[in-house]
C-alpha cells in the first residue's frame, strides 16, 4: 500500500488504562497499541516496520536514538498527559520539525506534544453518556490521501463524544468532520505542517471502546501515518465521488 | 450594529418558487426577500440601506449603474439558474473581484456566479424528506465576525438536508458546520477572498421551510452582509466559548 | 524518481511563438515543449509516458479520449489564449475535478482554463526589458515534495518579470517566491486543490529566454508534475534547511 | 481611523539596546516605543489609547490586570528574550487565546511568546551587512485591511535582511512579502488566528534604523492593531490595484 517506501513507525501508547481498569482491559487485552499495529502491518505491508513505546519505558521509550529511526510517530494518551517529560516532550517537538510525522490520537489532543505544535489551548467540549453514541465521520476531501478506500461515512456504532469548538489553528488540510446521534459535529480529521513535519489529528479511539479494531479505522491510522511519512499511495478512486452510493446506507 | 459605515445592500432573488407554489406563497407571501430584507434593517439599522432585486427585472435588477452602487449582494436562486444571463454574471464577477462582497444562499450553490467564483463544480449531496429534518448549525470559529450573537449551535426545526461532499475549494475561513437528524454534516458557512472581494456561503433556506424568517439566521445573514461589506463590529463576546453553558440544550 | 506509478502526461503548448518569431526559434527549435518532455523523462524515468498535444491539433489534441487517458497535463499557452474553443476548456476543468492533475505554466495564468479553475482575473504586474533580469526562487515550504532537490534559491540568469498584486486566490500552499533584480516579488509556485484534482501553478518560462532548457526548472516541473498525479517521491532532505549553505552563494 | 471601538493597546518593547548602545540611542532616545506610540495616536486618534511596557517593569509591565485591560498587545524584543519570565508568557499566551489581539514585530519572530503561538522554531536566514539594504515590501492581498493606505510597494532605504525559509506555519492570511536588494524574499507581514485571539507578525524594524519612524510603517502598525483588536477600518481603495501607478517608481 504504501508507495516505494519503508516506513520505520512508533506506535506510542500511555498504557495506562489497558492495565487498570477491567473494562478496558476486556476491550484492549494487548494493549490499545496492539490493533493499532496490526493494522498498520496489514494495511502498509512490507511498507513498513512498527515498534511499541509507552509512558513507563526509560525516556518514554523515545529517546535519541530511538527518535531518530522514527519516521512516524502515532500518539495515545489521556490518564497521564502530565506524567510526560517535558524534555522527551521537547525531543519529540524538534524531531517533527525536523521531517518526523506525526499521528495525534483521540484524547491526544490534549497531550503536551500536540498543544505545543498547535500553540493554541486544545480544548473541545465532550460528552460520554453510558454506552456512548453513534459517530458518523465524513469525508470532505475526497481525493485527500488519508480518505483513500475508506466508506462515506464511517460509522463507528459506539463512542465517546467531542464536539466544537475545538480550540485549534484553522488545519491546514481538513479530510474529516464527525457527526454524533447528540447531533454535535467535529473537526475530527487535522493535517498540519510544521517546520520539515507533518501533523495528523484523528479524533476516534475512546478507551472504553472497541474502535481501534474497527478495519475502516485502521485504515485511516495507516493512511495517515504514510501520509505523514510522505509515502502515500496514490487515492485513485475517491470513494465519497461514488455517484452510485446508496443514500443513508448507514441508518 | 454596523461599525462606522453606510452599506448599500441589494437583496437579490430568483422569486420563482414563491408565486407559483402555493406552500411557498403561504410562508413567504412577500418573498423570500421580504424577511431577509427586514432582518438586515433590524441587525444593521442606520448602518444600511436595502434594495431588492429579482430575475424578471430588465438585466434582472443587476444594470451597471445598480451593481456600481452596491456594496454587498445577497444571492438566492434555485428553479432558475440558467435564466440569469451570462452577461449579468459576467457583470456581477468582475463587481466581486473589483471589491463588492456578496452572500451566496442556500440553493444558490448552483448559481452561475458561485460556480464562476469558486471554479469547481459546487455539487453536493442533498435528501428531502416530507417535512425536513432538524438542522444544526455549529460555530467552529468562535471569534469570527460573522458568527457574533448566535447561540452555539443555532437549531432549525425543519430543513432540507445538504451533505457532504461539497464541491468547493478548501474555504479560506470556515466558520460553520451543520449536522442533521440523519447524521449527515455539511459545511455550511464558508468564507472566500475572491480579488477585492469577499464571498461568504451560507446553507440554510429552502423555500419550503420558514427559515428565513429566523431571527438568529437573520442575524448570521446581517453579520455576513458586515464581513463581506468590511464594516463587521467586534465580536467580542465569542458565543461558543461560554464555559457555563448547558450541554444539549437543543435536544 | 516517481513512487510507484505510472503516469501518463500530456504537454500541451500553443505553439505559437516558436514557429512565427527567429527568436524563439533559436531557443526553442523543437518547440518550447521539446525540452519539457526531455526534462520529464529524465526525472521521471520509467515512471512517466509523455505526449505532446498543440493548439492547431483538431480539438487541440485534447478530444475526450486523449484526456480520459491523462493523469497529468502541463499547459503552456500565451499568444492565443482565445483561440482555444470553449468546448475544450469545459471538458478539461471538468476532468481536473474528475481527479487530473494539471501543471500550468507561466503566461498560462492568463488562460481560460486557469481563470475558470481559479475563479478571478489572474491578472498581474508585468515588465519586460530588454534581456531581462535575473530571477531568484525561493522555497518558502522546503519540505514540500514540489520542492525537492533544488537549490536555495534556483537561480535564473534572464528572464521577464513578473509582480505582485496576483489575482489570485489565496493558494492552498505556496512553495516558491520569486524576487527580480528590480525588486519585485511574485508567488510564482502555488498550489491548489480543486474537486478532485489538483493544480500547481509555477511561473518561470518566458518565450525569450531558454528557462525550460534549465535543469531545476525541468526538476521542478518533473515534482509538479508528479504531485498533481499524486505521485510524488519523499522530499527527505529539504535544500533549503541544510544548516550549512553559503549565503548569498548566487550573487 | 479605527472605526467604533475605543482600542487599549500597550506597546511592549524590551528596550534594552536603546540603554547601551549609543547608536541605537541616537536613532530612538525616547526606546524604540516611542515612534510606535506616535505613529499609532496619529492614525487611531481618539480611537485608541495607548501605554508602554519594558521588560524590567515588574512582571515586565505585564500583570494579570494589566492584561486584562489591553485589547492589542505589540511586541519588540531582540536581546533579552531569555529574560522574559515562563509565566509571563503563559499569562500573554492565555490571554491572546481568550481574545487579546497580539502584534509582534522584526526580531521579535524569536520571542517565547511567538514561538508559542506557533508551534515551530520560527528561525529564519538573516544577513546584516553594514548600512543594511533596502528593503521593498509588496503588499499580496490588497483588499486586507491591513494593507489600507500603503503604498505598493512601501520602501524601507536601509534594513536588515531577513530571509527564507522562514519556519512558520502556513499563515492564515499573507499579507506582505518584502524583497532585498540582495535578492532574498522574506513573508514579512503573516496573520494567524489562535483561540479567539488574533496575530500579525510583521518583519520591519531593525534597532540599527530609524525604520519605526517612517509613517508608512508606523500606519502598517496601526492598522495591523485595529485588525488585531478587530477594529479595522474598512480598505475601500487598495493601492496595489491601482491600474495607473507608474511600475518601478521606487527604483
Amino acid at each position: 500500500m504504501a508507495a516505494g517506501r519503508q516506513l520505520r513507525v512508533t506506535v506510542w501508547n500511555e498504557h495506562v488504562h489497558e492495565r487498570r481498569e477491567p473494562s478496558v482491559k476486556r476491550i484492549y487485552p494487548g494493549g490499545m497499541h496492539a490493533p493499532i499495529v496490526e493494522g498498520l502491518e496489514r494495511e502498509l505491508g512490507h511498507g513498513v516496520t512498527v515498534r511499541v513505546a509507552t509512558l513507563e519505558e526509560p525516556e518514554h521509550g523515545l529517546g535519541e536514538e530511538a527518535l531518530a529511526e522514527t519516521d512516524v510517530l502515532t500518539w495515545w494518551g489521556h490518564a497521564a498527559h502530565d506524567q510526560v517529560a517535558d524534555e522527551v516532550v521537547a525531543r519529540v517537538h524538534a524531531r517533527v520539525l525536523d521531517g518526523m510525522g506525526i499521528v495525534v490520537l483521540h484524547s491526544g489532543h490534549y497531550s503536551k506534544i500536540f498543544r505545543r505544535l498547535m500553540g493554541t489551548s486544545c480544548s473541545l467540549i465532550w460528552r460520554s453518556d453510558p454506552g456512548g453514541e453513534r459517530e458518523l465521520i465524513w469525508t470532505v476531501d475526497p481525493a485527500h490521501p488519508i480518505a483513500a478506500g475508506v466508506p462515506q461515512p464511517i460509522v463507528i456504532p459506539h463512542q465517546e463524544i467531542y464536539g466544537e469548538f475545538f480550540d485549534i489553528p484553522p488545519p491546514d488540510e481538513l479530510v474529516f468532520i464527525s457527526s454524533y446521534e447528540g447531533g454535535e459535529v467535529f473537526r475530527g480529521g487535522c493535517c498540519y505542517r510544521r517546520g520539515a513535519g507533518r501533523v495528523f489529528y484523528f479524533s476516534p479511539g475512546d478507551q472504553e471502546y472497541p474502535v481501534y479494531h474497527q478495519h475502516e479505522i485502521q485504515r485511516v491510522i495507516a493512511n495517515a501515518v504514510a501520509w505523514c511519512g510522505r509515502a502515500s499511495a496514490p487515492n485513485d478512486r475517491p470513494s465519497a465521488r461514488q455517484g452510485d452510493r446508496q443514500r443513508n446506507w448507514y441508518m
